[in-house]
């Protein structure tokens, strides 16, 4: 399905990129974004790449990899006795560029100001977002891979629904999950899986415990898989076991309302944040306002969580080929919470949601 | 098994080295450190921590899970209306602190800079290697989970042993791995399961993908379990299913001499280049010194890779409760590969090896 020259096409974007930032190279640390790059899918690899070259430095772990998997950039691998800091001072020098940008969110502290110490002809100039927006806008191959990833953890879901029993502990119905996923193609889950009983789903990043599928009428589902692309889903369902409360119902309508109108505003140059607006006042008119203490969504593709954001701070205008998550929610510490997330693709007219999984109550309904 | 105290008495180690370091305050960012310093297991949540106080940074999602996990520290709860870097400076601007030290190697250089621009009264210093330290020698009860995530481990091995088909994809082994892991109480896989069967064996960092288990007479196993306690182990096999070469029992053991020369060698008091040393000396001594070709072990605990590394870089001494890896290996592209790995615990007197698989090489023989 990878068109041939997906690699180095968004090579040459990148290298437009800088040679508009004036810079005569830029290193590339951050580990997703070298896949990006050039499909390599290994870790302490990095790149550096300027208008008139590109090179990998790495270590022998990684020799025969990079040869598969992206045979078309030379590599330099350090011995065991050079630390990557060391051995990429040595490529720069090597390089005589007279500057050198670098991942400012990639590399920590420390890092830069080894490296910064180890150059000593070159600035090292630090550089926000290179990549991450090129990475924002997904191309059809992309959009392809994440309907995979979207399958593949609705597939788990089925097998979830199909295998839960009353007596299973929610990190039991977590393992379905995966099973289900991992059936259906995928390589693992995407983020660890939450099954959240109850009070549970009061927390909006609860762990899996021992809670017991059948010890509260509710159960929040929060769960994505992972394809061997390297691309993921994100997906939120709740499951009603029991009898439900009017409290229940009521919260309920409010989240499904709140979600369905932000996704009716996802468009073509529709800020992010006014997105988050929109939720937020639908839940603030129905009187729940501060239950909502998280933002609406996020993009995602090879990483669960990437640009954009759309919470209130966001300043990212939605474009054409930007996959997000949709997913307000509701939470009563001792009670539980109420979240419904969809994987949302904006398009030239509106947007299409691309998950699949109904979430009318009555199909939430699950008799053991 | 946790003693109640565990939390308090390792903030109070780092409380005595902040006030040795005449810091007022540090600001705690790694997400592992949080969770070692207080029990919160939840991420996106800093920790402020001076000698005279101590006060969570963190967001609505995460205020129920803090008050369960570790009620005795304060936390502010930033809206979602304001960044972490921004709650932070206000956090700091409150306590009235002339100077700020943080994790070095935890904060991006974005995010150093920023909090750097934030705090307009306070010097903001950076710091290395503060908990990291503290972490490296395990007290008796993370030794305990440590043998607790080794079983689970073992047992994951036992069950793959047991499922094992000729027909049967690397993919489908490394789930067989972690299904029996989780059946025996892990959370899950400590990092992505690795199955190579034959020359992917080559690729000390391959990905299992769809090669058959019978494919190729022998198996690469590097596997590890996550208990809910946050311990991890990781150990490395080889299971032979067919009719190996001359030069497979050879290189095993050449192996496995290696890293046997290596396990004498460890001790308290021990430098850990010299144990490096050992098993390097022994595979070069046998003429195959360039097919190793990364470090030879390396500390975990809460991570699979925390400090000690013991390399021929490594500038640390053994010291008792200190528990390393031993995994020496050789790699030929295109033919295979071979690695041994057992996890060891420093002792008072020598060394205790915590895995108990056996690494005869008739015992790594399995008939499908």
């Amino acid at each position: 399905m990878i068109s041939p020259n997906r690699y180095p096409v968004r090579r040459d974007k990148l290298k437009r990129l800088i040679k508009k930032k004036k810079l005569p190279a830029v290193l590339i640390c951050d580990e997703t974004n070298v896949r990006y790059l050039t499909g390599f899918t290994g870790d302490s690899t990095w790149l550096l790449i300027g208008p008139g070259f590109e090179r990998f430095i790495s270590d022998g772990r990684y020799t025969t990899q990079l040869a598969q998997e992206c045979s078309e950039i030379d590599a330099t691998i350090r011995p065991v006795s050079q630390t990557l800091i060391e051995a990429t001072a040595k490529v720069v020098a090597k390089h005589e560029v007279s500057a050198v940008g670098f991942e400012a969110a990639a590399l920590s502290f420390a890092e830069a100001s080894q490296l910064k110490t180890a150059l000593e002809k070159q600035d090292f100039v630090p550089v926000n977002g290179l990549v991450e927006p090129l990475r924002e806008v997904k191309d059809a191959d992309e959009i392809a891979e994440i309907r995979l990833a979207i399958r593949a953890a609705e597939k788990g879901f089925a097998y979830l629904k199909a295998s839960l029993k009353p007596d299973m502990t929610e990190l039991e119905a977590s393992f379905a999950v995966e099973t289900g996923m991992r059936r259906f193609g995928a390589l693992g889950a995407s983020f660890d899986t939450i099954i959240a009983v109850g009070p549970n789903a009061a927390l909006p990043h609860a762990r899996p415990g021992g809670m017991l599928c059948s010890d509260d009428p509710f159960i929040l589902v929060d769960w994505g898989a992972k394809m061997g692309t390297g691309y993921v889903s994100d997906l939120t369902r709740m499951i009603i076991t029991g009898s439900i409360s009017s409290k229940f119902q009521r919260m309920y309508d409010i989240v499904k309302t709140a979600q369905e109108k932000a996704i009716e505003a996802i468009g073509p140059g529709v800020e992010a944040r006014d997105v988050d607006r929109i939720a937020r006042g639908s839940i603030e008119q129905a009187g729940v306002g501060p239950k909502f203490n998280h933002g609406l969504g996020h993009g995602f593709g090879l990483q669960v969580h990437e640009s954009i954001r759309v919470s209130p701070q966001s300043n990212h205008q939605l474009k054409p080929g930007m996959v997000l998550t949709v997913e307000p929610g509701v939470y009563f510490p001792g009670w539980g919470g109420i979240r419904i997330e969809d994987d949302v693709l904006v398009t030239k007219d509106g947007c299409e949601v691309l998950s699949s999984i109904s979430k009318e109550l009555e199909s939430s309904v699950l008799s053991f």
